[in-house]
């Protein structure tokens, strides 16, 4: 997004703000942390002085680029674990997942630019966290959904809001392909919403990957 | 644990497994994945084929001190994360403690000659996402049970099994003033449990630091 953000503010000045909320616990004034990245310090600053308060934290960051896979990645990510609950694999296989994911976000933030810290920070860990594990992600619904044998058409008719997830396992998934990055969940996600792929068959697939080192 | 380990095994070939795993979940076969680390990669590896398998999957790691400053200090954050949903403060407040409680844990590791990534990986943050979210975490029952109002010996009384993190808020939070490194979760969590500081206080504290960049 921050691409498209350059080419219409050529003077460089978007900012964009991510990070772990849930809407409904912002509105209801429980406190939140987040992310407002742009390459104009000014800018951000006054996103954060602005919008900031002693509930809703606003950290600032130089890292467009990383902020935004994060937050679009991160929706793709909570899909695979919500199949992985779906199972009952249990919550041992749902945290390597999320590392894992973590992991496969850090390298496509790293190919297009971004820091790889950033993915560590709440844009990227922190809002992952939330989406995986929090029962009112839509995108953990998505993959709760696909778990119980529901079709990609079934599900979205069903669900009547966007699930942000959907889009970006595709496009994130040829986007990786482009660039020689590689993202297996992604590309299993995309595999099983359009492709058809049996869902435990991509997480057989995903947890059978060779034994290896973990920074390989 | 590494550098007691290395006093008794001068050969070096001492490895530390770690990771997201509940006991109940892997002896009940589900999946999990987890870090075998040592200075010897012989030895990592050895662990690896040996205890490794189609469910329990074993990455190596040559950082074995990242690996137990992740093992150790999940538990103290896990602390504070049972607080903040003893509060009611919401999960987005959560995963911002999560977030903040790993960049203190990359802190502490990267002092004491680990590898910073190790802490984005299985046996930082899988392990910490795990024992932060977890039901089955005793940790994460400290935290609730302090945000009843619960002593300390109360609740080490009531709870008969060890929650690791106690001891280790009180030696982490030491080490980090003595080795000069930034650790508010950790210091705040050892003074609720040692000093009988109110824990909503020390949550208040936490959430009231001053805004700054996300990686000053």
């Amino acid at each position: 997004m921050i691409e498209v953000l350059r080419a219409v503010l050529p003077d460089g000045r978007a900012v964009v703000l991510s990070g772990p909320s849930f809407a409904q616990e912002v509105a209801a004034g429980l406190p939140a942390a987040l992310v407002a990245a742009s390459s104009d310090a000014a800018a951000a600053g006054l996103v954060q002085t602005t919008l900031g308060g002693d509930r809703l934290r606003i950290y600032t960051s130089d890292d467009p680029v990383g902020v935004c896979v994060g937050g679009a990645l991160k929706n793709v990510v909570a899909i695979a674990a919500g199949c992985c609950d779906g199972f009952g694999l249990g919550t041992s296989a749902r945290a390597a997942l999320i590392t894992r994911g973590l992991a496969e976000m850090g390298r496509l933030a790293d190919r297009k630019g971004g820091h790889p810290l950033t993915l560590a920070g709440l844009a990227g860990l922190g809002d992952l966290v939330l989406t995986c594990t929090g029962d009112l992600s839509r995108n953990r619904q998505v993959g709760l959904a696909l778990a119980r044998g529901e079709s990609t058409v079934e599900i979205l008719v069903k669900l009547g809001h966007v699930a942000e997830g959907v889009g970006t396992a595709r496009t994130a998934s040829a986007l990786a392909e482009r660039l020689g990055v590689d993202m297996p969940i992604t590309r299993e996600v995309a595999a099983v919403l359009f492709d058809g792929k049996p869902a435990r068959a991509a997480l057989t697939d995903l947890l059978a990957r060779d034994l290896r080192a973990e920074r390989a």
